[in-house]
C-alpha cells in the first residue's frame, strides 16, 4: 500500500476545490493543455477503450458559438473563461480497440460493437475520463467549472460534425475569481450514500 | 492559479497507477472507507445532485454473491480483494435536492424529475463520482480494480432491492499484487483524442 499523498494535495483536489462562476482572462497555455491530456489519458477505462474526445474551445469564435448554445446562465462563464473543453465520447470507439488493446483488439472491437453495449460503455467511460480531467486540471493548479446546461445536439453539430462523437458535458478551465464562488452546499453522509454488505 | 501538486503525487494518481488483477488479503479498515468517502463526496456534480450510491462489499457472503453475478474472469478478483465497492446511482436522487441544494431545492427537484433528464443526469454524475472514488482511493494509497463485467440487473436485485438504485460499475480496493499487473496498453495521442476550436 502506497502512502497517502500530501494533505495539501488532498485539499487542492477535493476538500478545498470549488467551482468558480467567473474567470480571470489569463490564458491557459497550449503546453498546459497537453500536460493535462498527458495525465488524463492514463486514467483507467473499460478494456482501455478511452472513448472520450475533447474539443478545447479557446478562440473568440469558438467561445461565442459554444456560449450561444448554452443555457442563459452559463453563457457569460463560457465567454469569460480562457478555455472551455467539450468532453464528448465517440460512438465509433470500438474501431480503436485494435490500437488500444493489441492483445485482444479484434475481440474487443466486436464485443463493444454489440447493440446496446457501445453506447453505455462510451457514456460511462467518457464520463470517467471527464472526471479524470477535472482531477488532473486541479492537480495542475487550474480551476474547473463543469456544466451540463447546453444543447447537446446543437453542440454536436457545431463541434463534432461528420463524426459519431456525442457531447457529454463542458468544463471551463483557467483561474477562477474567488469572489464568484457560491457558498458550499451540504453533502450526503456516509450512511445516506451507502452501506456495507 | 495554484501550484501543481507534487510530481510523486501525479505519478501515484495517474502516471504510475495500474490495475491489479490479484490482491493481498490485507483488509481495508472501516476508517479508511470513511476517509475515502469523505474525499469523494466533495467532487463536483450537476447542481450538487450527488446521485452515486455505494455498496461496500467486504463480508464473505457478500463477496461470494457478487462474484457469482460477475463474468467468469472477474470472479477470482472479487473473491480475493478485501473490499469491492458497487458504484450505483439512485434514480430517486431528485428527492434529495432540497437537502443538497437548499437555495433552489424544489426547483431542482422538479427539473431533474422531468422525463429523460433524471436518468442521464444520474448515469453521468454517478460515473463522475465513480471516477472521483478511483482517484481518491489512489490518493489514499489504495490500488483500484474497476470492472464492468457483471450482470447489472441481478446485482441491483441482490444489493439494491427495494430502491431505484442502479448499479454502474464495481471496483476492487486494497493492495494489489504487482506481479498480477498486465503490460500497459497504448493511449491515444493528443491529436487523436481531440483538437482546439
Amino acid at each position: 500500500m502506497a502512502n497517502p499523498i500530501a494533505a495539501t494535495a488532498l485539499d487542492q483536489l477535493f476538500r478545498n476545490a470549488r467551482t468558480p462562476n467567473d474567470w480571470e482572462p489569463t490564458p491557459v497555455d497550449e503546453s498546459t493543455v497537453h500536460a493535462l491530456y498527458d495525465l488524463v489519458k492514463w486514467g483507467p477505462t473499460s478494456a482501455n477503450s478511452s472513448p472520450a474526445r475533447f474539443r478545447w474551445v479557446r478562440s473568440p469564435e469558438g467561445k461565442t458559438r459554444l456560449a450561444s448554445l448554452a443555457m442563459e446562465a452559463n453563457r457569460p462563464k463560457i465567454l469569460a473563461a480562457p478555455l472551455t473543453v467539450i468532453i464528448g465520447h465517440d460512438l465509433d470507439f470500438p474501431n480503436t480497440m485494435p490500437q488500444l488493446f493489441p492483445a485482444r483488439g479484434e475481440m474487443m472491437r466486436q464485443y463493444f460493437s454489440q447493440p446496446g453495449v457501445g453506447e453505455s460503455t462510451a457514456f460511462r467511460n467518457g464520463s470517467l475520463q471527464g472526471a479524470y480531467l477535472i482531477m488532473a486540471a486541479r492537480a495542475l493548479g487550474l480551476d474547473c467549472g463543469p456544466m451540463s446546461g447546453f444543447d447537446n445536439a446543437a453542440v454536436d453539430l457545431a463541434f463534432f460534425a461528420g463524426t459519431r462523437i456525442q457531447s457529454n458535458f463542458i468544463c471551463c478551465l483557467g483561474i477562477g475569481k474567488p469572489q464568484s464562488i457560491f457558498p458550499r452546499n451540504p453533502r450526503l453522509s456516509f450512511e445516506e450514500a451507502g452501506s456495507f454488505a
